[in-house]
Formats: C-alpha cells, sequence, structure tokens
C-alpha cells in the first residue's frame, strides 16, 4: 500500500515508518517541521505541513491507500494548560483530515488514541475496550471526541477506520526531555548520573509497551480488514517505583530516588486488556520490560 | 441570586428567564443578536454578544452568581454539516466561558446537555445517566465532550458544574421552521392546513418534555448544592406518528400525514430515566404530551 504517517517524524512515526518499509509498504510521512527531526530512511516521501491545512492534506493525499495518524499537538501533561488550543490543533485538526480523506477518497485510516486517559480511573482492570470512557484530562477528553467522529465518518462518510489505543510506548528514539515517557526520562536522568523523579508515591501503575510491539501490531492493524476500536498494550502492569528501581539496577545510578507531588492528571491504575487485539491480529507483544529497558539504554549508549 | 443565562433570548431561555424572575432572582441575558430575539420581561439586563470574545465573557461575569448556559449554535440536524463550526462555536465557546468563569471566580454553571443524542442508540430504555455515551452525530459529541471538560473544571478549578441531559422541550414560544421541534413544526404546518411530515415510519420513539416542566428543573437545580449529571425529561416515550395523530385530532387538520425518508442521525427511541431526577430535586414533570399540544395550540392560535 501507498501510505500516508502522519506525525511520521516523531518517536512511533519514526518506528512505523520502519516497519511497514519492511513489510513492502510505500511511505509518505507528513510532519509539522520543515526539515524531518529525525533522519528517515531512503525512499521515503517527506512533506512538510499540519492538520489546520484543508488545501494542503488534499494534495498529501493524492495517490495514498491509506493514512496512519499519530500527530498530536499535546501531550497528556500539556493539554490541560491550555484546552482551547488543544481542541484546535488535535481535535479540529483530524476534522480537517477526516473531510480531506472524504473528498479524496481514501476510506483507510489508523488512529493513534490514548489507552492512559479515555478510561479515566479505572473500574476495574485490566481495562477492557468496553469500559466507559471518563477522561479526567483534556488529552484524553480530545481522543475520546476523535474516536466519536471516526464512528460518524464511518457511518455517514464510508470510512474503514481502526483506533489503537495505546499504552505508554518506550524505547529508542524517544523524546527524554520529561514530557513525554518516563522511561527514556529516566535513562536520561541516570545516563547523567542525576537522580530520578517520582511524582507521587511511586505506586502510580501504568502498561509499558515497547515501541517495536506497538509498532508491529499498527502494521498488522493496517494490514488488516478489520474496523474499530483495540486496546494496544503489554497487557502488564508495573509501578513507576519498579521502573525507577530497575533504571537504577541497569544503569547503576549513584544518585537516589526523589519523591515530588502527586499530579492531578494522573490515573492511579491503568492496565489494558489485550486479548481481543492478540486474538483478531495474530499478535503479541514480545518484549517484557527489563528487556525493554535494557535495549533504550544500549540505544542511549551507542547513540 | 444573579443569574446570566446565556442563549436567554432563546426558546428554553425565555421560559427559564420568567422562571427564574418568578422565583425571586435577578437575571441578565446574553444573546447572540444586537436586540433580543423574543421580547424579555421589565427588569431584565440584556447584553449582545457570544462565546468566542473571552475579554467579554469576564465583563458579563462582573457580579454574577450563577450561569444558565443554553446556547448552542447548531441543532442536531445541523452539526454534521459542519462539524469545525460545531467545534468552534460550542465546544471552544463553552472552554471560553469556564476559563472567563474560573477568572471570575464564578462556580456555579448549569449547562443544558442533550439527552436525545449523547447516549446513541441505547442499550436499554429508559436510559439512566449511567448508560455509555455513544452519541452518532457531531451534536451529541460536542455535547460530550464539554461534559467532560465540566469534570475537569470541576476537579481542578473548583467549578460546581449541574448539568441537565434534556430530552425534546416543546410548548410556547418555540421555533417552527422545522429546524428545531416537531410539535411546534407540526402545529405550525397544521395551522395553515399543510400536510405533516415524518422522517421515516413514524415508529421512532422520543421523550417530549412540556417546556415548563424542564425549566422548573433548571431553576430548582440551580438553586440546589446538587453538582453532577441528570435526565431532564418526561420519562415517558412517544411516537412520532402519536404525536402527529394528536397534532390532526387537536387542530383538525384536513391534509394527510406525508412520509420521507429516515434520516440516518436519528436514533430509533429515546426515553429519559428521571427517577433520580424526581427524588434529587423534589420535582417532577406536570404535563402529559396532550396537554401540553393543547397548550402549545392555544399559544399559537393566541399569538
Amino acid at each position: 500500500m501507498n501510505i500516508l504517517v502522519i506525525g511520521g517524524a516523531g518517536f512511533i512515526g519514526y518506528h512505523l515508518v520502519h516497519d511497514l518499509l519492511d513489510a513492502g509498504h510505500m511511505v509518505t510521512v507528513l510532519g509539522r517541521s520543515e526539515q524531518p527531526t529525525r533522519p528517515l530512511p531512503l525512499g521515503v516521501r517527506y512533506l512538510s505541513g499540519d492538520l489546520s491545512n484543508a488545501a494542503q492534506l488534499k494534495d498529501c493525499l493524492a495517490g495514498i491507500d491509506a493514512v496512519a495518524h499519530l500527530a498530536s499537538g499535546t501531550v497528556p501533561a500539556t493539554g490541560d494548560k491550555d484546552p482551547i488550543a488543544d481542541v484546535n490543533m488535535n481535535l479540529n485538526g483530524t476534522l480537517n483530515l477526516l473531510m480531506a480523506m472524504e473528498a479524496c477518497n481514501v476510506k483507510r485510516l489508523l488512529f493513534l488514541s490514548s489507552g492512559g486517559t479515555v478510561y479515566g480511573p479505572p473500574q476495574e482492570v485490566p481495562i477492557s475496550v468496553h469500559h466507559p470512557l471518563a477522561p479526567i484530562c483534556s488529552y484524553g477528553i480530545v481522543k475520546v471526541a476523535i474516536e466519536s467522529y471516526l464512528k460518524l465518518f464511518e457511518r455517514n462518510a464510508g470510512l474503514r477506520p481502526i483506533v489503537i489505543r495505546a499504552s505508554n510506548p518506550y524505547g529508542s528514539h524517544q523524546g527524554n526531555l520529561g514530557v513525554q515517557g518516563i522511561i527514556g526520562t529516566y535513562l536520561n536522568l541516570a545516563s547523567q548520573r542525576r537522580p530520578l523523579e517520582i511524582w507521587g508515591d511511586g505506586s502510580t501503575i501504568r502498561d509499558f509497551i515497547y515501541i517495536k510491539d506497538l509498532t508491529s501490531l499498527c502494521v498488522k492493524s493496517l494490514e488488516s480488514d478489520k474496523v474499530g476500536i483495540y486496546n494496544g498494550g503489554s497487557g502488564t502492569g508495573t509501578s513507576v517505583l519498579a521502573i525507577a528501581q530497575l533504571v537504577q539496577d541497569i544503569t547503576g545510578n549513584p544518585a537516589p530516588i526523589v519523591y515530588k507531588p502527586h499530579r492531578n492528571l494522573d490515573v492511579p491504575i491503568s492496565i489494558l486488556d489485550v486479548e481481543t487485539t492478540k486474538a483478531d491480529f495474530d499478535w503479541k507483544p514480545e518484549i517484557g520490560i527489563k528487556e525493554g529497558i535494557l535495549k533504550t539504554w544500549d540505544w542511549l549508549h551507542i547513540a
């Protein structure tokens, strides 16, 4: 297929682009910067632009068979600071994309949603895709609204959307400046022999998924004929404290762990139920948390 | 209390303003037109403006104790045609309001949501407020997102929101040009001895609430110390065909009923469970469907 990856210059996009090429697809990347922020493999076309420009989106969609939409102008920690900007960039941007796809008759869309925020505080774990949606941050509210619009366009315009509600991906090429992903942030601090910071007491439990496990799921789901909503996680919970201790062990960081106040937007626990995902896509997560952190540490040291 | 009614010049607003005055409150109305589109009672202050102007909103909020937000730039039938406009007017407009209220330290907010669209096709009737939210039109998607942001501002900014998910209000002073409310539309057609149009086979079931029953609930809920989400309906279902026949009977309209194609955005049945609402606000709907249509017909003929 000829696939447009929106946000393809980001962390997840970087890996997805490689996996799509490996699977024999042609890839075009749409990113916001003038030049790609991460090096792209040979043969990948790069287009600079964003979702606010409807006319440009139509140009990007010429000859495209499927779109993978990974772009987000915010992260959970920043959306609440300016919810209108969150809505404009992410919700209205995605609506622009959906209308452009309808105009260009491109039906297949992979949308990366957020398994960590759309459910809110879980009533039970692991969290099934049928769990009620009660997001407690702007980032999650916008993801829920986007998912609803995907269903609307499926109903009214023949869109064939597949939604992956991802848990917390980590691995090589992730940003490590503290806004995205504690594993990258911790490894980066440890490599500088600086203390790891825990927001709260570290009992917060998250579902971490190694990036290659997530992108292999993205490829399989895009190649399938399924539509609908799937969880994309490891199905396993790890506490933030356990992550910090693993990082300390692996890196031999001498600086102690430092505790900071609990952030209001955190839900106490999030583990995704991925049994349906495994069955429907003949997929499973391959890399455990310790192996994944080791691989990420190796990458940091070689890079 | 000193209450700002946003959308107070509309159909529901017209009645709510009267009821608030009767209950001894001071009322300011914010409407989009330069002059109120419906006559306002003496003593009511009218301000012209809309939710896109954050600075003006702060001016409107000076001295205000509570806000009733009834404004909507769309109706279910129009939101899907331009979802970005729907998001900009209604979602971003409400976010502007919430931020202005936070800045002005106004905590109490009544928000009129939509019991007919937020749930989508019901899994069971009557529909409880705990029913999953699966809207199938832009209007409902935006209402769900607004409700989520109200909870976010409750959590992060001390807002005290009360949400009334209204069913289908009808009664005097409703617009009757076919975009809002079939009862007014039907009565208007009947008064011109023109045929009533039914979209589908008329088996669609709706929960119709007489406007004064809805606005009395709005007053009671605003005066209460409750926060949270409540259904505001009659708790009774009536088919569209039954409404058409009631209108034919009451008006003696000689023109026959005409059937048109089913509209995609309609859910087949919607009846709201209002038991919690009744108990929490010592309220109940007083006017049955036949009496309500008669009252509305009387008003049309006197007006």
